[in-house]
């Protein structure tokens, strides 16, 4: 298989020393910067050094956008029109509804996110097991090819991780809650703290780890959380509008005096934080479910979509298209047998044949 | 010297176990739980069970009440009323502002709060060495004696702990920013993302370790932070105001989608935590301050106080009346030739002689 991986920094590096090491790719790649790709290639990330994204694209069967999440709608675009027609644009950045927006008309483009690797690291600290058992968002759109869908998928589960489809803006909501949320928060913490203004910089210090726990991400790598921030501004600010209003109640809370119910309230965050982190392991062994489709774009999509929806996670997948090529099966594997039912039933849900098998 | 300690949980019976180690002291102790005294004695903590308040602290000098913030008003004052004429009572709750303003006709009660011990656990974890290095918090008030401060602060120290007089008001102001604040901020956070409804518990215990690190502190103790929310509402709950209206020019400054003013943000935030958690440490060897002192009651606290609001730490100090018991010397040891000089200072400005020795 040919891999193209435009921008080769942590991410880009990882992919293709990944690649090249867990399904014998042979990786082309590009950087702006000269040095980093000779640096790549030393490292062992790629078999070749584009002379520009054009030529790194030109036979490529997937592609990988990994370059600052500002400049990936240029970029996927421009793999776009240098690829072969049956190659799958991808990319890596950390929010998902603009890009998506951006090239919603392209059967060739879905989006990707790696929950792995910090952003601000280069080519340096790239490793092939970067993903091993990471979490790899995908958001395939209703104009996204099936089988494209489907090799991107399975690559993705090549790389070590776990890809799972979600939806481009409900990627980003989550994101806005899960990460982008607690970067502004602990943000807003040191303003007000700082901004207290009577105490010296020793006495908070030593004054125990809430707060420099708190504000750990406080302030990380400017140039790429503002570009994420900007980037998911919508559900971002959405998220703070929210957080604002949890923190109006809260005060109110507090200013009653009412320790019973402070002590209740204190209980009720301790039983949902409980739930959010729960591990939703240990489902079982894996089942397969087959369900018979119509051969026309989106519909693999859409039922990825739909399963991510409910929290059942698609561990692999295969497509079997029928001799006319206008019907055929598509067979997805889930863990344990609830997870399995649950996947046929929303299969049947969407109009589908779909039975489980092992 | 003899100590009693009214409640022998985690603090008072390490606070019972270091006097009794540290100094040699004939530490008396009582609990409104029998076993609970009984462990304490059987693990060193105490000399002698007491068999009510009033029999512990009958011929004490130090008195330190360690139990829940909500009944420490009424213990603290079933002490004084108990204790000899000349004896010290401290308390070690986690706000002061209160109990501070109930008691502050009191000369001899100097509140408390040491920054060590999760506030969860019994006397089972106690051990003479928790306070070792720790900031010990001490609240004076213009009533407070000067002997029994000085008594009270020797004692602290000799507990292996670093006192540090500071106003109660700003005390719970500082608890409230570095402390209470983070946990009301994590509860939220806990809220917005389990109120978005759309995900599953899986799919955020996977998500990268932003939001478990944010919300670490998030539902601890129900009944201990119902007690400390309620007893710093005052301070808490402007703190949360102060946050929200940080939150709000996020929000605004997100929306605007400006990615340069956002890395700008991102920049200035980074520039203040560091600011607000470097270590003042390394300020130089102890250097003597004398000053010259009228023999009167509050004048050692308001010196104390003083010092602690210029970031100037008292590492040790002794007081020396004159014959005639009006007037006096106190000595103040302080790091560095620059805190010795800023202390005499800020003697100096109170009226009083002061000097810089060695």
């Amino acid at each position: 298989m040919e891999v193209a991986v435009l921008g080769v920094g942590l991410i880009g590096g990882s992919i293709g020393m990944a690649a090249r090491q867990r399904f014998g790719a042979e990786v082309s790649g590009f950087d702006a910067d000269p040095g980093t790709l000779t640096e790549a290639r030393a490292a062992g990330a790629l078999d070749r050094e584009a002379s520009s994204v054009e030529d790194a694209c030109k036979s490529a069967e997937v592609i990988f956008c990994a370059a600052p999440v500002q400049v990936l709608g240029d970029l996927a675009r421009r793999a776009l029109a240098a690829a072969p027609a049956e190659a799958v644009v991808t990319d890596v950045g950390s929010t998902k509804r603009e890009i998506s927006a951006a090239l919603a008309s392209e059967p060739r483009f879905i989006g990707g996110h790696p929950i792995a690797g910090a952003e601000t690291a280069g080519v340096g600290g790239a490793r092939a097991e970067l993903f091993d058992g990471a979490r790899w968002y995908l958001t395939p759109t209703e104009r996204s090819s099936g089988l494209l869908y489907d090799r991107l998928q399975r690559v993705v589960s090549g790389l070590g991780a776990r890809p799972e489809a979600i939806d481009a803006d409900d990627h980003d909501r989550l994101m806005a809650g899960i990460s982008h949320l607690p970067h502004v928060v602990a943000n807003a913490l040191v303003e007000v703290v700082e901004g207290s203004g009577d105490s010296s910089g020793g006495r908070l210090a030593e004054a125990g780890p809430s707060l420099r726990d708190a504000t750990r991400v406080a302030g990380a790598n400017p140039a790429i959380w503002g570009d994420i921030y900007s980037s998911n501004r919508e559900a971002l600010a959405e998220a703070i509008d929210t957080a604002r209003e949890r923190l109006g109640a809260a005060a109110e809370l507090v200013r009653s005096g009412d320790a019973e119910a402070l002590a209740a309230w204190q209980r009720e965050v301790a039983g949902r934080r409980d739930a959010l982190l729960r591990d939703a392991g240990a489902a079982g062994p894996l089942r397969r479910v087959q369900v018979l489709v119509p051969n026309r774009p989106g519909t693999v999509a859409e039922l990825a979509l739909s399963l991510g929806r409910a929290g059942v996670n698609i561990e692999d997948m295969a497509l079997h298209p029928a001799q006319d090529m206008a019907s055929g099966a598509v067979s997805f594997w889930v863990a344990g047998d609830e997870g399995a039912e649950q996947a046929a039933e929303l299969a049947r849900e969407l109009g589908h044949t779909a039975s489980v098998g092992d």
